[in-house]
């Protein structure tokens, strides 16, 4: 990768300012990289055309010729929509782009093309391989916006989460992937799953990029470093269910520990009470019911056409009754309450799993997002930490999760152990 | 209005499996009605084109047969959309069906047309007239659906309510609308406006035929009447901040007290603490930023065709901090854990004004909606009373809300008043 390509978005707006290169250096430098790799990474469902000009941008924007990749599930007009169909339904267009496609554009971003995203960014896999190793799945269901930015095909690109589809395929393929709080930024023009969860994210190589994003969609202030991770209390969550933990995995986490013990937090293990251990199951309850209803239409003239684990789902969310679908929202909700007095009175932060190991072997599935179902529930923002390597050099990433709307305070702590520890 | 104009859905059913009519003898009805109606009401955007066949339907269907009008701002395949926006914005068709038309007609039920909207469901009115005096205002932003069911044009529509665009267009049309629960039917293929507020609803003039939408949308069992409301606690609570009431406001809200006494109920005034007096400035917060950022590229696109209001609202949303959207977003999270408590020790439903009084004058506004903006923060469900009138016999409701999930026990109990009260 040339040092342009991993570049911070701030670095290359610093040498724009400069004159060192222009507004349209870096997309130009990202095509040549897609040229190169794209026949092994296949991370995009389409391209835009080579640009020679673009229209002139004000100052003050944060993202001023950044390019970005555009999960192909999120509407845009110049570009097609397949929602990882694989061509049973096609969007030559959409009437508007998705909310966040006109955001990003406002703070000068440019849109690199469509990354591949599993069918309706459930589990039936697109073609796209993680760039770490082709033989092995970029996970999912944000396939090709992780693995293009792992691959520095671009230095940003967006995902959405309804069970791990950011935070897994982050880990997998050894970048920043950060969810952050449900309904944080607009799903206007992005199709739903299941909307209770439904959540708009995105990935980079580096964490200053996920702040400038941040406070580029939300208008919020910058988010800038602590000192240090003095007095952060770190509470470490292994998932329920005695599930013996992948030693990859143990090991991220005690490095990640040390390494925020090091920055000066202190880490602990965290008690939640048995209702917390039922989360994973309620997760499945109101994914299945509410992709019933989201996917109805596409249910309706597609069914034949759908992958076999979504149809599945389907047909569990419509064997699920009202009454129960209401019950796990409402146990999700008291669980919500009693988190954020959790991250009140015990923790800042809470450490765990993004991912149950390095990516698995193969194409023909995205892996497992059984670490982050409960926290999607719950819609706290997460972010999984690309800091640690496992078997054969592959990365595993773990996820640092904070309270709702805590998203600033989370980043801010990342950023912090990011600066002090590397 | 025809005897079966006016019949409930349930009626018809029956008439149809007695073979007194058939599946598609409701449509023509509705469409004579119409083109005897039309000119005056103008609550439709577009209409169906006659239909003389229909596809066989299959047992067990709640809505077989029964014509429904689609608020304009929903997707639909075979009719376009035009988002209220006159024709600066315009879908010749969608891709595939929003998620709610395709549960409709899984029912049975058969779209007639889309209704009138004001543009992306704000403030900005449409061309529809009140059906019960044509000087008058529907109310919006739901104006095509409460008055082609206030006229008799059919028996069932979709609105949409963020502030208060279904509730005060019932009580002004008199008709009943109910908004459920803030999610509980899928947004997908609705025009987002405030994602976090934004809730799917339906008008009829049969409160039988809300609980059976609602049971054949939500897949829950039937809703029945009680024998009586004994033991029913209503606490009243009127607006907050001083307003004066109206005097036809003020007779419904006591009527509507004295009638659900006379059904069992024990009807008291509730006092809320000062926290939820400041919950209409949260919600114009969270309208106004949550609406710049969903109606982002419509802006981008045609600020320059849009009303003047809805271009205020986002400049006022874009002109407000992340931090202050997110106070007010934790302002009323903590409202929505009190209220539940209130709903548990105190109260079963909450009876309190739908509108400020009898349909205004004049079709250049479409009156105002806050007497809902609390409740619809609140994320509660809601549901007008179409059961008295004011000035010149002019409907004017009130409405009755419960706590969040609650609808089925909200539904049963406006069964039971109508019902024992009648």
């Amino acid at each position: 990768m040339s040092e342009l390509d991993d570049a911070t978005i701030d670095a290359f707006q610093a040498r724009v300012t400069r004159g060192e290169c222009d507004v349209l250096t870096w997309w130009h430098s990202c095509q040549a990289r897609i040229e190169k790799l794209e026949t092994d990474v296949r991370a995009w469902e389409y391209l835009m055309p080579p640009m020679s000009t673009t229209t002139l941008r004000g100052s003050g924007q944060l993202l001023c010729g950044v390019p970005v990749g555009i999960k192909d599930i999120i509407d845009t007009v110049e570009m097609p929509t397949t929602w990882g169909t694989g061509g049973y339904l096609v969007s030559p267009g959409a009437v508007v782009d998705a909310a966040v496609v006109t955001l990003l554009k406002r703070q000068g971003a440019m849109p690199m093309g469509k990354t591949v995203s599993t069918e309706f960014a459930y589990f039936t896999p697109g073609k796209t391989r993680n760039p770490q190793d082709l033989s092995r799945t970029p996970g999912g269901s944000s396939s090709g916006s992780a693995a293009a930015v792992a691959a520095g095909m671009v230095p940003l690109a967006l995902g959405t989460q309804t069970a791990g589809s950011i935070i897994r395929p982050a880990s997998y393929c050894g970048v920043f992937g950060f969810k952050p709080t449900v309904n944080t930024v607009s799903f206007s023009g992005i199709k739903a799953f299941a909307p209770s969860m439904d959540t708009l994210g995105w990935f980079a190589r580096h964490i200053e990029d996920i702040c400038t994003t941040f406070a580029a969609l939300t208008r919020s202030d910058a988010i800038e470093a602590l000192p240090d991770l003095g007095g952060i209390r770190v509470g470490l969550r292994n998932l329920p269910g005695g599930r013996p933990l992948d030693s990859d995995v143990a090991e991220a986490l005690s490095s990640t520990a040390r390494r925020l013990e090091q920055a000066g937090a202190r880490v602990f293990a965290l008690r939640l009470d048995a209702s917390y251990d039922e989360l994973i199951i309620h997760h499945q309850a109101v994914l299945a019911y509410e992709a019933a209803q989201s996917l109805a239409s596409e249910f309706q003239l597609h069914g034949k056409d759908m992958g076999t684990k979504l149809v599945e789902l389907i047909e569990q969310g419509l064997a699920i009754s009202y009454a129960d679908y209401r019950a796990s929202l409402l146990a999700a909700e008291q669980c919500k309450q009693g988190l954020s007095k959790v991250f009140v009175d015990e923790v800042d932060v809470i450490l765990a799993e993004s991912a149950p190991g390095v990516a698995p072997q193969g194409l023909e599935a995205t892996g497992d997002p059984v670490y982050c179902r409960a926290w999607t529930l719950l819609g706290v923002p997460c972010i999984n930490l690309p800091l640690n390597k496992g078997q054969d050099g592959l990365p595993v990433g773990v996820q640092l999760i904070a309270d709702r709307w805590q998203d600033e305070r989370l980043l801010s702590i990342v950023r912090t152990l990011v600066a002090v520890t590397s």
